[in-house]
C-alpha cells in the first residue's frame, strides 16, 4: 500500500497543527538536512522544455528515502485560469525502493520555498532586521511573508505587484495575521529602507525587477524568480557587489541569478549548507549586502516530503491505496489477474 | 483532479476488455509511438544506486504528453517477501504541465515488457516461429508468453527456472490458456529447437544463462534481463555473432547485454524503429540469429501509460483526487488555506 495525501490532506495537517508550527516544524526539518548535506546523492533537477513552458524532476536520496518532485513552469497557464506551478511529489523507501507516499506538491512546494527562504535569512539578515520588502504578490508571496515573520519575527512588510488583483488578494490573505501591510505604487519604494528584500516574479527571459541603485548596506535580498536558464529578475550590476550564496552550485549556475555572471562558479561565495555546517561565515558586518540566489533545489523537497509523511502517519490523514500489488508470493506478480 | 489508477482498477481494465485485446491493443499502440520517434525527447533514464539495489526515473515526452515512471530494482526483496521490481507512473498534459494520471506501473510494466518484446518479435523471428524457449519464469514470464502467443501464434514453451516455486506458478498460471507446456530440466534443453529464446532471469552482475554452443540458425533470441550497468546473463561470444537490435542507442550501450562488447556502439545494427519505419531490413535470412537486447526504455512507459489512461477514461475506471489545487484565481494559491 502507498499513503495519498491531496490538497484537502495537506490544508487538514497544517490546519491541525496550526500554520506557524507547521512552518516553525519545516524551518527545523530543513536546517536538520542541511547540517547533514554529504549524505544526500545530489544532482541537478531535469529540465524538458517545450513550447509552452519547462517540466522537471528532481530526484534526491539518501539511506533512508528516495525523493523526487514533478513540477512543471508554464507563462501562460494563468491565461487559461490554471496556475503556472504545480507540483506532485513521490517518497520511497531506500532499502527496498518501494514507494511510501504520494503527495500533491503544489501547497508543500510554496511551505518549503518560504521556510528554506527564512532559514537563509536567519543566517544572513541582519540582526535586528524587521521589515521586508516583497516584489511580486503571486502564489508564493504569503507563504514567504509568514515563515519570515515566524522565523525572524519580520512585521513590516512594503510589498508592489504590477497585478492589482494579486496586491488586494495578498492583502485579505494576510489581514487575520499581526503584520503592518504597506502596500507600495511602485518596486522603488517598497524596497526603500527595507531590511530584507524578496524578488518572487513570473518574469519570463531577462527582466529587471530589482535595481541596484535601490539597494541599501546591510539588505539581505532573497531573490527567487531566477529559476531557470534564460530567466533572471535582477540587474546585473547587483551581482558584481553582492555576497552571494546559493543552495547547490552545480544547479544555480544554471538557473539562478548567477548565470548572467561572466564566471558563475566563482560568484558563488558559499552554498547555503557551508554556513549552516559552520565552515564558512554568515553575515560579517552589518554593512554587507547578501544575495541568497534561490533556485529551489531537490533535498528541500525531501525534507517537506519527509516531513509531511511522518506528521500525517502521526495525524492519521490520507489514504492507504494499492499502488504497488500485493502478492502471495513475491514472483508470482501473474497471479493477481486470475 | 488527477485520476488515479490502483493495481485493482488496472486489473479491472484488462478483466473489461480481455487480457488478449488488452496485449493487441497495447502492441498496436507501441507499433504507433515507435512509428513516430522523432516526435519524442529522450534521454537514458535516470538510475541511483544505493547499496540494496537501484531505483530509477524515466521521464520522456512529446507535444501532448510528459511521462515519466519511477521504477526500482533490488534482487533481495524476495527474501523479505517484496518484489524485485515495482514501479508507479506519471502523465501529464505538456500543454499546461499539469498531471493528468498517476499510476501503478508495476503490472503495467510487465505488460508494455511484453508486448515490446513480441513487438520486436513481429520483425524478427522466423516467420514460421512456433516455439518459444523461456530461461527464467519469474514476474515476467507469464506476460511474454501471453504476448508472443498473441503477436505470433507461439503456442509451444519450453522453460526452465533454477526456482521450482517459479517453475510450478509458471504452469498454474497458464495452465487456463491454449499452449503447449513443456517443463525442462535444464536452460540448455529448453532451448533446444526453439524458434524464440526469452532470457528473463533476475541474476545480477555478470552471468551466463544462455551459452553460445546452445544456438541454433534463425533464432531470435529476446534478451531482457541485462537492463543494468554490469548485469548482464548472454555469453558474451554471442555478441560476436548476432544482428543485434536495441531500442535506443544512448541508454542500451549502458545497460544492455551489449555492454559487454568492445564496442558497443557500433556493435547496434539498428535500433528497433528503425526497422518499424522500414528504414532498415529486420530478418534477411531463415538463418540468421537476431538478438533484441532490450532493456525498457521511457516510449514503452509512454505508450503504455497513454494507453490505459485512455482505456480508463472510456470504461470510467478509476477516481478523480485533488492532487493539485483547484483555485478561484490562479495566483491564489494561499486562498486554499482560508
Amino acid at each position: 500500500m502507498v499513503k495519498v495525501l491531496t490538497v484537502e490532506d495537506v490544508i487538514d495537517i497544517v490546519d491541525q497543527i496550526g500554520i506557524h508550527t507547521f512552518i516553525g516544524g519545516l524551518i527545523d526539518q530543513l536546517r536538520l538536512d542541511y547540517s547533514r548535506w554529504q549524505q544526500f546523492k545530489k544532482i541537478p533537477r531535469l529540465a524538458t522544455h517545450c513550447a509552452e513552458g519547462v517540466m522537471e524532476l528532481m530526484p534526491i536520496s539518501d539511506n533512508d528515502y528516495f525523493a523526487c518532485k514533478y513540477v512543471n513552469g508554464h507563462p501562460l497557464n494563468p491565461q487559461k485560469n490554471k496556475q503556472t506551478v504545480v507540483a506532485m511529489g513521490l517518497l520511497a523507501e531506500t532499502v527496498t525502493g518501494y514507494p511510501l507516499l504520494v503527495s500533491e506538491m503544489t501547497l508543500l512546494t510554496a511551505f518549503r520555498t518560504a521556510a528554506n527562504s527564512a532559514l537563509a535569512g536567519q543566517y544572513f539578515a541582519k540582526d535586528n532586521a524587521s521589515s521586508m520588502a516583497l516584489i511580486g504578490t503571486g502564489a508564493q508571496a504569503e507563504f514567504q511573508v509568514l515563515a519570515f515573520a515566524h522565523a525572524l519575527q519580520i512585521r513590516r512588510i512594503q510589498y508592489f505587484d504590477i497585478d492589482p488583483y494579486a496586491m488586494k488578494k495578498f492583502q485579505v490573505n494576510l489581514s487575520r495575521f499581526d503584520l503592518e501591510l504597506v502596500p507600495c505604487t511602485d518596486a522603488r519604494s517598497a524596497v526603500h529602507k527595507a531590511d530584507i528584500v524578496t524578488t518572487a516574479t513570473a518574469a519570463a527571459k531577462r527582466a529587471i525587477v530589482l535595481h541596484n541603485d535601490w539597494l541599501e548596506p546591510g539588505m539581505f535580498i532573497n531573490a527567487l524568480g531566477g529559476d531557470c536558464p534564460g530567466k533572471t529578475e535582477l540587474d546585473p550590476a547587483i551581482l558584481a557587489r553582492v555576497k552571494l550564496i546559493a543552495e547547490y552550485r552545480e544547479q544555480t549556475t544554471i538557473e539562478g541569478e548567477v548565470q548572467q555572471h561572466i564566471d558563475p562558479k566563482n560568484a558563488i561565495y558559499a552554498e547555503l549548507w557551508e554556513v549552516i555546517m559552520d565552515r564558512r561565515p554568515g553575515r560579517v558586518s552589518d554593512d554587507e549586502i547578501i544575495l541568497f540566489d534561490g533556485v529551489g533545489f531537490a533535498m528541500e523537497d525531501y525534507s517537506v516530503l519527509k516531513y509531511v509523511y511522518q506528521l500525517s502517519e502521526r495525524l492519521g490523514i490520507g489514504r492507504e491505496m494499492d499502488l504497488v500489488p500485493t502478492l502471495e508470493h513475491p514472483k508470482n506478480l501473474f497471479g493477481v489477474l486470475n
